[in-house]
């Protein structure tokens, strides 16, 4: 049997067949047309699907179901309750995709999926009781527990980033509150910490590193700055760890996990900041004497999502009760 | 079959013989000898049990096993970590209980023995996913999931009360840090903030309900001056509220519980806050649309510790293998 699992982003449609093991045989992507609205989106999604199939010169009767990664919060049949960077509210992707493909589609949080993959096939193997805490514009969470994905009683759990950790002086969340953990550990909250700073008048290799250009600084940037040991840069990395710290800390102390795998473009960059983030972290849980959660970096890369969301397909499947 | 639950506190160890149905049939107290040690407090407990044993003039194969509620942390053997109040370090109460009962005996954190009787018998019944949040001196952590308990992998998650949420003027926490969520949102929060107001010189009624002495005041003195209209006891009752609500939606977020139960001291005072403490929760929740997790008191009071430890060693003996 194989699964297909869909990552879908902001920027583009992933979709991929996979084996019941977690390999992906075969894959493809579209861009995603978020301005022409969910429909047309979940159109392209369906004809990714109905390509690689036909590439694949697999009987349909041989993919068990599909598997769909979405950057928001969706109940466990489909409906996306919002997913704020495609500007959907409410979308039926569940029901409509299945309407398209006549296959069983299992729709959940992106990171969610990618705890699936590490889980299955990367660091958190085994684990009976895991997190995975992607680290990008945003911060999103994905909770294993007693071997399962867990993502609360209606779907909308494992919002790992909002958590509110503290004061943020340089901008409020999206989500309206200040202080959510992804505005101080997430790329977007390290840019606007370094902009406040350059703004402050800090002496700074910055500007050169983005080309002239304070908008343009990636996180890229800031990471390269820091091991030019630029002050500012050196800053920014050092109050992203502390956060960081700070956060998986009150993670620890509220799930005492076996392992924690960090994914996300700043995780790219683990070797600035993980040694100091693991020293903070034992400075901090509660139960010192037992710093025992590993804190280790996805090794999955770009192919976690597909990878995560299939192999949701198959536990989802493996589950229902049989026809 | 009966089982006994023992819910070991700083000033006494209560025990009671409990009916599979969760029914106290029989109960007991002594006076904890914190100064004599783990070894004195747990032959008392012994002891203690012993007496109720003889005075139900059971068959000791009646009794299906012995859970202790602790207020700290144990692993599923029965090791206690540490329980600070009592000054216990790696204790084993577990086997040590064992040996002079000659019964099997589980071990977990008082709050969660308060989260499996609330689960059987109170407002969290039949829910699959629920928190019990203990407000008293600090603030605990029970949670069950999936129908089951969850302690983390080690026995030492669900410290609720130990997730940083900002910077605490007043004191740092007991446990290092500062800003742990206990140090707004417990009694001795309360206490210390009406201390500094006091100190900064607003005039208050509160001197005169702690009968002249700042260092007496409790924390009903606190709600009986917010009753009152007393400004200090309205700021300190509001900013417990306020920050009781940040704890609460960021546990939302996290686990997407079907309710949240709170106990504890302050949870006798629900007429002053509960009402702003959901309308505050409703405002900061990440997925405002799904305003679900219910937010109920506690009902079950001062045996929840007895009958939650009784019932906890229930359902271990249960998924223990036969003998």
């Amino acid at each position: 049997m194989y699964y297909i699992g869909v990552d879908l982003g902001g920027s583009s449609i992933k979709a991929g067949l996979v084996t019941e093991q977690g390999n992906i045989v075969m894959k493809g992507q579209k861009q995603t047309k978020v301005k022409e609205g969910s429909e047309v989106v979940i159109r392209d999604m369906a004809s990714l699907i109905e390509e690689l199939l036909e590439e694949s010169e697999l009987d349909g009767r041989e993919v068990g179901g599909i598997g769909v990664g979405i950057p928001g919060a969706a109940r466990e049949d489909g409906l996306v309750y919002f997913a704020t960077n495609i500007f959907w509210t409410n979308v039926p992707l569940g029901s409509q995709l299945k309407g398209m493909t006549n296959k069983s589609v299992h729709v959940a949080n992106d990171a969610t999926m990618a705890a699936v993959a590490e889980y299955t096939l990367g660091i958190t193997k085994g684990s009976a009781n895991s997190l995975f805490i992607t680290l990008g514009t945003g911060v999103g969470g994905g909770v294993i527990i007693n071997h399962q994905v867990y993502s609360g009683s209606h779907g909308i759990g494992t919002e790992l980033g909002h958590m509110v950790v503290g004061k943020n002086p340089d901008y409020d969340c999206t989500c309206g509150n200040n202080g959510c953990w992804e505005t101080f550990a997430s790329g977007t909250a390290m840019k606007n910490h370094a902009r406040r700073l350059l703004e402050q008048g800090h002496e700074s290799i910055l500007p050169d590193l983005a080309k002239g250009d304070p908008e343009g600084i990636n996180i890229r940037n800031l990471f390269d700055g820091f091991r030019q040991k630029d002050e500012v840069c050196i800053q920014v990395v050092n109050r992203m760890t502390r956060y960081l710290a700070s956060g998986i800390a009150n993670l620890i102390n509220i799930f005492d996990p076996e392992v924690i795998a960090l994914g996300g473009g700043i995780s790219a960059s683990a070797d600035c900041f993980l040694e100091d983030l693991k020293a903070l972290v034992a400075q901090r849980i509660y139960v010192k004497s037992m710093n025992v959660t590993r804190i280790e970096i996805s090794q999955l890369g770009n192919d976690a999502g597909i990878i995560g969301a299939a192999m949701y397909a198959k536990t989802m499947e493996s589950n229902s009760p049989s026809p």
